[in-house]
């Protein structure tokens, strides 16, 4: 073959309509609930300015970036000398666009353009595809969707309490039955700072922190040596890691004298608390819920509430995060906007949903049933059962081609259409048609109204 | 304000929950519809390799396509003489992806990366959106969404049929009642070039008579003398001109005379005619069919049916259009693959909706209810409320924080909430709920029993 044999660029996917179907389960389920808590869909351009994006996610992030190349003649700004100063200086000139990396980021820039029409609290979700030009590898993608809620214009800790509702309402209806969501507190991690005398090294402990489990505490202390922890500040951070307590009541009663000395850290207990009891208000228990002291996703943007999702038992990552930020919108100039949000993985949930054996069997939208036909004249009396079905709300199809009856029904079991019609010469002297249920087998004789009954009660 | 103020490319658009509510109602009218008539989806990555998008939409596209630059030292394999050289050398270097011009392509590539695994007939649908770095003007952007439908593995006619079938229920659906959907089939084309003697010149034969309503007849003329059509070629095409047929019989029955001798061309009228047999079949009329026997879209790439769709009395151009082609993949080296398809442009359809002023007017999935309230006491009495309707499937939301009622019922009213359930010290005594009517202003009070059952009513 002389033709190149074409394929897809790295780290990207088609999906099939079984691969669609399950994946419009999952954004219909979390949708569902998002809607069913006041949050309204917003969608934002796949590209932005990457003066709206770079600076955003760290140096890392700005490589991550896929940008644009400028269109028409991209190289008309680069003189020789800017081509000789290198790629920092070629980039700016031949690429003022890029893909969006994340769904906060032009939320913040949404908000900004449209701070004056916006009704506060503002509760907008949105689901949708980001780019990252990240090593591909098992579970990771370079175009992946999230799905994110947030509120913002509020610091009312009713909206945490509806994250953890909401969360808990989504996995019910996926029949996720074991998993943790681990919530805490920036300002207890600062309390815990502040306590152990190292205010300001929130960062730092927990990182070192976060390998506990891994390696075990006595290595975690030379780590936190090297990262210039005094020998002071590790003897009193040891009553927290040495701490056994599995429950949230008496994680609380502890750190309550733990944090006695460190105002923000009591008020940090005093937001959890105030959620817990929120919580229970709403009729939930705290099933699922597990505070956990050192939890510190992205610190540098978190100011309240963190939380982190992990589903037991299989080994993905965590599928669902978030927390509440004070200034979601500083960056492009507008102060003061706080708010709460978190964000759903949906490739790592079909992960999940798929390593555990848990999507619906019925989760493909599939045709309800085909006609097949032994002849041109039955084939055009098809044409009309065909229309009164689709009337019906049916979805139906015909075999386009007289072919074999085999090769029609092959076509229905391939595509999973659980009945096929006949329609022979028999059918068409009674004004019949020989239904067959292709799971069980059976075949039987009925008219056009009790094939439309009979699918219909399906 | 030091900041820089945000802003987003050009020819780009955020849609807010107003004209999200707008916009999946028109996917979802259209999505029901294909599905009905068994058809699945699919996606594609947004990004394609350059080398399965250029040469694909001739010069202009490969203009308008957005180009991805090469992630990481994307100038590392320029050197000064590439640079020297020009932009199409440099291109190749520094970019090797490009983003999504159209579905039909990404589809034909997916056909024969898949072509072992596909059930065929194939008929898949794909509803995402489109990007061309053309120049941004009113009714067209740099990225908009396509909704296409197609069938590729047949030569039957009858899925022809169904399209006609297709567009006529999403436009009912739409409750579109003035709207043309013009048919013709490039045999006939064929057979017209052929009578004059100017056979394989349908081409420039179509792009003059193209002209015939905005320029008259004289100045076709001339047109195409311009384009080497002999005087008699032109006598020769006179006839179909001045025919006044607006009759899709009247047509026919005159075509089969003036293209007795086009074996062709009679083959195209066949075919039509058979479509309309179907159609007839399938209990539906030619109301709307409106046969167009100079209807010449895409002609390269056509090679049977053709359509085309116009709503009258907007000015805005088609909002829909396909035909049957030959050779879908022949270009990825898979040959053989026939089909026919469509595609609905989705923003010239919400153009049409909101310019004749029929989008449904609860389009926007609304929070059903709001809970407002005098003081904390009964804040936490409406938590529980709030609860319990969201159990009942009911969307519900309470205003987060302690503020006067007055801005709790203006967050309600701005966000179009239908009812405000108030929550004050005489309903926390009497276990009620006062619900108040936005839309009416009428108020009552009620148990959380009868809240439910008169919204789930509404």
């Amino acid at each position: 073959m002389s033709k190149q044999k074409p394929g897809i660029p790295k780290g990207m996917r088609d999906f099939g309509p079984k691969e669609m179907a399950r994946r419009n389960y999952i954004f219909n389920t979390i949708q569902d609930t998002f809607k069913l808590f006041g949050y309204q869909q917003l969608e934002t351009p796949t590209m932005e300015n990457l003066s709206t994006l770079t600076g955003k996610y760290g140096d890392e992030g700005d490589q991550l970036l896929f940008k644009v190349l400028n269109s028409g003649a991209f190289l008309k700004k680069v003189d020789s000398e800017t081509f000789k100063a290198g790629e920092s200086k070629v980039l700016p000139k031949i690429s003022e666009k890029g893909l969006r990396y994340d769904l906060t980021v032009p939320f913040a820039r949404y908000v900004v353009m449209n701070q004056n029409e916006i009704t506060y609290p503002f509760k907008r979700f949105q689901m949708q595809p980001v780019w990252r030009a990240d090593r591909p590898q098992k579970g990771r993608y370079r175009e992946f969707y999230q799905c994110d809620a947030d509120v913002v214009g509020t610091d009312s800790l009713i909206c945490e309490t509806e994250i953890l509702c909401m969360i808990k309402r989504v996995f019910s209806d996926f029949k996720l039955n074991d998993y943790d969501i681990k919530i805490n507190n920036r300002k207890i991690l600062t309390g815990i700072a502040e306590v152990i005398g190292a205010f300001g090294k929130e960062a730092d402990l927990c990182v070192a922190i976060d390998k506990l489990d891994k390696i075990g505490w006595e290595k975690v202390k030379v780590e936190l040596k090297e990262r210039n922890f005094s020998e002071d500040a590790i003897e009193k951070l040891s009553p927290i890691l040495s701490q056994n307590e599995k429950n949230n009541v008496g994680w609380l009663q502890f750190l309550k004298k733990y944090l006695a000395e460190s105002e923000i850290g009591l008020k940090g207990i005093n937001e959890l608390e105030e959620v817990f009891s929120y919580l229970s208000k709403m009729g939930e228990n705290q099933h699922h819920v597990v505070f956990d002291p050192v939890l510190a996703r992205g610190l540098s943007y978190y100011t309240g509430a963190i939380f982190e999702v992990k589903v037991n038992g299989v080994g993905i990552g965590s599928v669902s995060g978030g927390g509440r930020y004070d200034d979601l919108t500083g960056v492009f100039g507008l102060k003061g906007v706080s708010g709460v949000g978190f964000s759903f993985g949906v490739d790592r949930l079909y992960d999940v949903l798929e390593e555990l054996n848990i999507f619906p069997d019925d989760e493909v939208e599939r045709t309800q049933i085909m006609l097949a036909y032994f002849g041109e004249e039955e084939k055009e009396a098809c044409l009309g059962v065909l229309a009164a079905l689709r009337k019906e709300g049916i979805a139906a199809e015909i075999y386009p081609d007289l072919v074999k009856i085999k090769k029609q029904f092959n076509y229905a079991g391939k595509k999973g259409i659980p009945y096929v019609g006949v329609m022979g010469s028999e059918e068409l002297e009674n004004n019949t048609i020989s239904l067959k249920d292709m799971t069980s087998g059976e075949q039987e004789s009925l008219s056009l109204a009790d094939v439309v009954k009979k699918i219909k009660k399906v």
